[in-house]
């Protein structure tokens, strides 16, 4: 058995997301049935591919990881080649390494590094409508650069999980939280160890209404204390969101 | 009657080409359409909008030309953000100004610049998949330079004319035909006073087997030299093909 490493960037606009569904084609899916002709054990079951993040519908990935345990008797190069030949152009495995054994993407990501585009312009490029958030309104870069510091370091991130979420323990540490402004965009560069649902998106959400002026940057601190979802701001659609890296 | 110049960006991928034909759906059509309901005597037949450049089924545009005459009783503004709301988000109305009588956006374009991207690294990244040529091999960058040198100044371009085209006059002047290699891939860009059907596409053609060996940069003058389309190289695919901007 190997246990192996796969890099993965894919669009994400016409999958239901990572994970796989019920109500239509996940990534994971097109990964699994990909891999499924090179198991030395055809006959077997198709062994998961585990990510390590569960993007959600319409979320796009320069680097995603993920880890799958099996036969295979292939080199890693001839897996990525087979993998790339079975998959839609718009997922491609970008790098494929044998991990030690009991290497799990998920279990085992230490950090993920996410990006969030935003379009202040008024005329949405045809280039960038499937992976920014239109959003035509003057924004105020140093306001929310002022608010984002709020969110970097350990906090509970409650307030800034999806309503109906179950997980329970909603402390995270965000370890960077950077903005820039290229040509008629502001761009939201965020590291940290972990993220809820909807996490990065809501935060993102919350600082535009800073940038409009419509939150100060100092009601950050009391969104974070409230614990309550219905004190941050709206979800950021999840076109603008791309899973740049994930570090172990 | 006004005449108003149009600029438009739009994603060529799911049209076939500006131009209005029978078998599917033209970015030109799509335009006129728009347009419709903005005249002010309604009843009347749609006013053709005459785009400078004929763009092939694929090809995108970041600054193609149109020109429209018509009664039109709106601010400029107003007709671009009325054409923005009727048209798909893969087609963008950048800019509207009034011009003088007579204004034609292709009679009297006097230069165009087209961009056209090679992905030469093995795996194609999902987000260039609708905009690059994907050719992965080694290219020697300044043999394509030297081979592209040949191609600038005054020539009869009809070995770099798509066979069939009727247009009996090929000469051409182009004024500077750049190359660069950004990372993972190598970028044409050519700026001319007209182009021929294909022309770009057959020049990164042409240039493409000189950069993996397959010509020799001097070959060029004797591939002008030929008036002969089976002289030159492939036709390299539309998606890789941009046009940047129309010069009046």
């Amino acid at each position: 058995m190997r246990t192996l490493k796969l890099t993965i960037a894919y669009d994400g606009t016409n999958y239901v997301g990572w994970q796989r569904q019920a109500n239509g084609i996940s990534v994971q899916q097109r990964l699994e049935e990909a891999f499924a002709p090179l198991f030395a054990a055809p006959g077997d079951a198709t062994p998961t591919v585990a990510g390590a993040s569960r993007t959600d519908a319409g979320v796009h990935a320069l680097g995603q990881v993920a880890s799958v345990t099996a036969e295979i008797d292939l080199s890693v190069i001839a897996v990525q080649r087979a993998l790339n030949v079975r998959l839609p152009p718009d997922i491609r495995v970008t790098s494929v390494v044998d991990e030690r054994p009991g290497f799990h993407a998920r279990c085992h990501a230490a950090g993920k590094i996410y990006r969030y585009r935003m379009a202040i312009n008024s005329v949405l490029s045809p280039f960038d409508r499937a992976f920014v958030w239109h959003a035509p309104a003057p924004r105020d870069l140093a306001v929310m650069q002022d608010a984002a510091r709020a969110f970097v370091g350990r906090h509970d991130f409650r307030s800034f999980q999806a309503d109906g979420s179950v997980v329970r323990h909603t402390v995270r540490t965000i370890r960077r939280l950077e903005l820039a402004s290229p040509d008629g965009e502001i761009v939201v560069e965020i590291e940290g160890d972990g993220f809820l649902r909807h996490m990065v998106r809501i935060i993102v959400g919350t600082l535009a209404e800073v940038g409009s002026g419509n939150r100060s940057p100092e009601s950050v601190a009391g969104i974070l204390a409230a614990r309550d979802r219905q004190a941050a701001g709206l979800t950021a659609p999840a076109a603008g969101l791309t899973l740049v890296s994930v570090r172990y």
